[in-house]
């Protein structure tokens, strides 16, 4: 999981637009990536929220995530991501679905 | 979605298990809640994640959100959300799921 700051030439639509259109389909094509969540943070009343946006992928395993980022695709991905966000923070997650 | 970050005198385990045990059955109980996920953040080497939990909670629309926290099991699962947490970030997400 990574919380996004945009960058702050970009308007939200801007920063949304670029992050389904172009960025989504190179972190689509990074090996071993089972799952892919894009969210993006509704923007509050009168105030900027504190991330505009939450990735999250989804690997087999650690091993697999660290070949994913090391891959060419997973470079090119990297790079392209300051495109748009001017602030990444990754949170490796263990994820627990809560059956209702 | 929310970022937590975990009360002080709290170990990672405790904070773990209060949260798995004690509050997700409460958070369940809220009225029009769709679906519940608990991320616990692994703790990265030699430092404090910057987050130590993110929740997601889907709800039908901003009104079902809004009726949920007001509601009697809203007020007491966020009264409980005190006992082992002690900073909430709350961000209102539009997910976008994306196929491989």
């Amino acid at each position: 999981m990574v919380l996004l700051i945009k960058n702050d030439n970009l308007t939200d639509e801007e920063f949304t637009r670029y992050w389904l259109r172009i960025h989504a389909p190179l972190v689509k094509k990074m090996p071993g990536v089972r799952k892919y969540v894009v969210n993006v943070v509704k923007k509050p009343l009168n105030r900027e929220p504190d991330y505009h946006g939450v990735l999250e992928l989804w690997f087999d395993n650690v091993e697999s995530m660290k070949m994913a980022f090391a891959s060419p695709e997973g470079r090119i991905t990297q790079e392209d991501t300051y495109k748009f966000a001017s602030s990444m923070t990754s949170l490796y997650i263990d994820e627990y679905d809560m059956p209702l």
